[in-house]
């Protein structure tokens, strides 16, 4: 395997073929979810979908297929995706009068039945949700989960009375993005509004999280947009208010997608492989038993009684004939399982067990019964620490500069987030992307705008962080 | 609402509609999935998928374009699939190379892969499924479910070194379907091998479940198909056996749809809406509260608590402002709500309660000290009564042909299944459909042979259902 230093994105590629979480396809930019990055997938929608549900948000499912006057009919959020729309022109051997897109996001299609179901303020609020796949034929060089031509998400899309109610959503949905990000997947994040360059087509303004690379590239995670009016206006979602009047409602959208897993695989793994968080760890126990023909009944019988014994954990046995046990140990290595478990004859005797920390490396031998008492301290350490090592990388890759020469210093040396005072134009905003490569990835929330803006040196309206992102 | 006995496909749609399962949209001939059928395809889709993880099935997730060339590397597979399939043939503005289709079921894209991750018989058995949505463009008349051009399913794409293991599998898979069709959907189907002109395009042998529609038609449930070497051969999914030498594994595939939900909503629902069976129904007991200003606070506290006794059931309370009981009522009977529990100022006082089944319309007074015990006792007789309703009308809807005659006549009279000898010759199979319209459903399991072929009056070999069908 690649060294993660010397040469992080030949790393990357690397290992999640080797680990195999992913596999190339015959189609340019999509690649197989194969079952071991599928059941992290599974298990980041789950906890997701757990909270959502519990905030009375809703799911159900759209068509894939939009037609295309459809899809033209926000202006903005048209020209903002139909670079990237593949089209449907033809089915069996027929021409279609009317070109379908397939969905790049489903405003469009769901606003559209959304007027329809919306007459009264008691149909208020609606929150629904999907889980779906969605196709972005973009032209940027693609990296499995991090930039694919179709990826899995989640979109939210939500309506309600009011600004402020529409508004209030936006700490329920993106706490419940932090909560999973940070507590299963070990991921910090900076979260803060874009630029209204930046932004989402048709919104009035996004907010997301914004991770970091081991290269200190910076690279969007889960976003919340709130679409004012906008969309309401354009597909006349109406409703009589108390007060038999007839408004326009609030409308926001919020997503969570594939690309996560490969921001945890990036922060975490290192030299021998993938380094999961046990909580998000499809396996997080692997035992390995060491014998020879005369104990491997014993030892086999032992592992299956620790196994049993640790149902609360997801556990394996690797009982794989014909490979050695050091093999085994670099195998579960290379997939990052959190902890393993080392069993043989002489522990049999003993009655200990070997367990070896897959994130420090520590190996330490225990008394069989403190087996209970261990494992899950050692994951719970594992998941603290790794969280702690991610959150210290992305602290330690956020710089501060007062001026264009600190700025541009930065993106050439240290890298990372710069920090810095912005005047709020585009002009100024353009200017450091032609000047340095660097856009502003969010406006971190809490920060008081002080000094000047590193561009033009007027008075800061805001405290940006300008980077070069993926 | 149409009655269904009169007008079964009108009295369909309408209950769609009106009971919010179901909505049209701008693409022809695809659905909404609004949330309440929404919830029931994800209970189906936890049931199964907790089943096949089970017996070692793991999910993953291929691209949904499938490039054309690769789609037409088994004849015969696309042979079938080519009339239906929608092509995509531009990206933004630009045209593509090579067409790429919407995967209409996933065997190409997948087999391509499996060809080079399986090397070695420790590779097998390799067991993938994927809940996805696929599109089929069909020209058929499309019916919410029953027949929609885009639907969700399951596929499930196994292989295995030898044709035995493969075959075994069946068994494993359709006792999996029937188990969750019979015990929550409340659906019964007969179980039995396609002709080989009905057989899926690839397929050695198919599978099935057939089940009757309200109109006497039959439709095709979940199917399990044997596809022996076919694809393998063609894909070079080989193996190095035990014995070093190479061999070409052999496959099955498998797959449940959303069709199931409409079936399930044809068979039990009646004139006045949906009946739900109580396993999969998202809600099963419905608290209405009735009260006048006085009695208001003490009524609603007290559903609230009973609410929250039956925390192992899914209860709602129906306190909507500005609707009457009455109102309620009718709606929870639109929406087929298993079980109704009516509470008012007088069942305060003399401790009762009203349970209304849904099913057979019973109402009935019982103690409140009694709730935690009738509760389930009635939601587990309305299941249960549901199926043995079903398996009636089904079992009744099979009748017996000796002759064409006979054959011709109960086609054009009662309908449903007409079982009969059949010598397995195509030319008897097409003569049957041209002279009636009906087609073989399948061969259902457990019955021998006898007497003589319905068409050409040789001896039968096979025992057959003709049936007409959607």
């Amino acid at each position: 395997m690649k060294a993660k230093k010397e040469n992080f994105s030949e790393w990357y590629t690397e290992v999640l073929q080797e680990s195999g979480l992913s596999d190339y396809t015959k189609v340019s930019g999509c690649i197989v979810f194969r079952p071991y990055s599928f059941a992290i997938w599974e298990k980041l929608v789950a906890e997701v979908d757990k909270r959502f549900k519990k905030i009375g948000i809703k799911n159900c499912y759209f068509p894939l297929l939009i037609p295309k006057n459809l899809l033209e009919k926000e202006v903005e959020h048209f020209k903002g995706f139909a670079p990237e729309v593949a089209w449907v022109t033809k089915t069996g051997g027929s021409d279609l009068d009317e070109h379908l897109a397939i969905r790049p996001t489903s405003e469009v299609i769901m606003y559209d039945s959304y007027a329809k179901w919306i007459r009264s303020h008691r149909d208020l609020p609606l929150r629904l949700n999907q889980w779906v796949n969605v196709v972005r034929w973009e032209f940027k060089h693609p990296t499995p989960f991090l930039r694919t031509r179709e990826f899995l998400f989640n979109e939210g899309h939500t309506v309600f009375a009011t600004k402020k109610e529409a508004e209030a959503e936006s700490k329920q949905i993106l706490d419940i993005y932090q909560d999973v990000q940070e507590n299963y997947l070990a991921l910090p994040g900076i979260r803060g509004k874009k630029s209204d360059k930046e932004k989402f087509a048709g919104a009035e303004y996004s907010l997301t999280f914004e991770h970091i690379l081991p290269d200190k590239k910076a690279i969007q995670g889960p976003d919340f947009h709130h679409d004012g009016q906008n969309f309401s206006k354009m597909f006349k979602i109406q409703f009589l208010d108390q007060n038999e009047k007839m408004q326009f409602a609030y409308q926001n959208t919020f997503a969570i997608t594939t690309r996560q897993i490969g921001i945890m695989v990036a922060t975490h793994g290192d030299d021998k492989g993938l380094v999961l968080p046990p909580k998000i760890a499809p396996t997080q126990v692997i035992i390995i038993p060491i014998y020879d023909n005369k104990s491997k009944k014993q030892v086999l019988a032992k592992a299956k009684e620790m196994q049993e014994f640790l149902s609360d954990f997801r556990v394996e046995i690797d009982n794989r004939e014909g490979y050695t046990p050091g093999w085994k140990f670099h195998d579960a290595e290379l997939k990052g399982i959190p902890l393993r478990v080392e069993i043989g004859p002489r522990d049999l005797a003993n009655k200990t067990v070997v367990l070896a920390r897959r994130d420090t490396g520590e190996k330490k031998e225990i008394k069989l019964n403190k087996l209970g008492k261990e494992v899950p301290a050692k994951l719970d350490a594992i998941q603290k620490n790794l969280f702690d090592k991610a959150k210290k990388f992305l602290d330690e890759s956020i710089h501060e500069a007062n001026n264009m020469d600190a700025l541009k210093i930065i993106l050439n040396t240290e890298k990372g987030f710069v920090r810095a005072g912005w005047c709020g134009s585009r002009a100024c905003e353009d200017d450091v992307k032609d000047k340095t490569g660097a856009k502003i990835t969010n406006m971190p929330f809490g920060l008081k705008a002080k000094g000047k803006c590193v561009d033009c040196g007027k008075p800061a309206k805001f405290v940006a962080h300008f980077a070069k992102s993926y």
